[in-house]
């Protein structure tokens, strides 16, 4: 098997800086988590809040800390600097070779997505960000790896596009689209949901938006780990 | 422009845990930093040192430490945690959008390669690792963004890849071959060259290697962010 990860990200229109913060860690008993953040607000106050809470939660699961215990202390310590006036969502992804699972640790009000064959299923039991008030605790689902699963997990920049002007982004059905091609990669998955929002927002995204898709393949390929990123310079926009 | 970044990484031959460690941080500034850590020795233990150093390092980066800076932190951390019986190598490349420059620290015997056209520079002044004695300095290189631009970073799996048999492996020969194919990603660079070593390895790799290559390309896209990981699953070696 393999686990293919792709992030597709952008900025709030006319913001150099994103509020949201992803970052990915290698599990110290084996295997990856991926940890993303959205500061409520934007610009930098927001971006220093994410920061805050991704640094802390990588942090503490690179000391081998579980991640539902991570989310919880990373909350604390943002309630206890900003006194309830940061809060920030939170979602931890993590592929867990140990336990031979991926485990996803929600506190986002915003959905996530999980798909085997033609199934989708949207997650989107109420959820709290972090830093709202002490012991707020994470939502935790852990499932099987296996070829074929999907997981779609995203900022509420990509679940409110669209809603200015009345055509609210349907992320199920943009799915179901992409996934009625033939085995399509996360990054398309991710590429595509961004282009249908950015779209719905007339060009001109209302919000930071972070689409994060994990696809678990059977490619019997060679052993090799690999990364991209790509990244933007300022300053070009879209032609 | 757009920076893009690839990297291709394999454990040694039958060892579950890579001792090198890479991990990707965003700049306070604006911008990333790739830090690599190769701890000596393999397995576990050099797992733990490259790990204790990468977070180190990427801590201090996160804060808005420079990265020179965090570089001699890292060694004095090294050296009074392990005595001077913990050495680790180092390379860090950052895309500092501030100053529109790539940023390169090493302490890293393993030469690097910068690209520009048909010229291929190999840099392989003297550089010590870190946690070798107190006040190790990095070397700093800094280089202006500008489309075509490439640089070769790895650790020394892939330097002294073929040297058991007597057919060591040259990287400028390889990157030279791949270069003269039009415009090849750096991912194309980072397999080639991993694959590369491996054959001369006699598909065992005496080490582990990790290759990082960055490129800077003109291309004027969307302003969109893109990252891919992918992981194999233990257990599967190339058939």
């Amino acid at each position: 098997m393999e686990v293919q990860i792709a992030v597709a990200k952008v900025n709030k229109y006319a913001t150099s800086e994103s509020g949201d913060t992803l970052e990915v860690v290698e599990r110290p008993n084996g295997g990856l988590s991926v940890v993303l953040a959205d500061g409520q607000t934007s610009g930098r106050g927001a971006k220093a809040i994410s920061q805050l809470v991704v640094r802390k939660v990588i942090g503490l699961l690179a000391e081998g800390v579980r991640d539902g215990a991570a989310a919880r202390a990373a909350s604390d310590a943002l309630f206890t600097d900003k006194q309830g006036k940061g809060i920030c969502t939170l979602n931890i992804a993590s592929v867990d070779l140990h336990s031979g699972t991926i485990v996803l640790t929600r506190n986002n009000p915003a959905p996530m997505f999980v798909c085997r064959g033609d199934v989708i299923d949207r997650i989107d039991s109420e959820s709290i960000p972090l830093g709202t008030s002490r012991d707020v605790r994470p939502l935790i689902s852990e499932i099987a790896l296996e070829p074929g699963l999907i997981i779609v997990i995203c900022t509420d920049g990509l679940t409110h596009a669209g809603t200015r002007r009345g055509t609210p982004m349907d992320i199920g059905e943009t799915l179901q689209t992409v996934m009625e091609d033939e085995n399509p990669s996360p990054q398309i998955l991710a590429d595509t949901l961004l282009a249908q929002a950015v779209r719905l927002d007339d060009e001109r995204p209302v919000d930071d938006i972070s689409i994060l898709v994990l696809k678990v393949t059977s490619r019997t390929g060679d052993n090799v780990r690999r990364m991209t990123v790509r990244l933007p310079i300022e300053g070009q926009r879209k032609s």
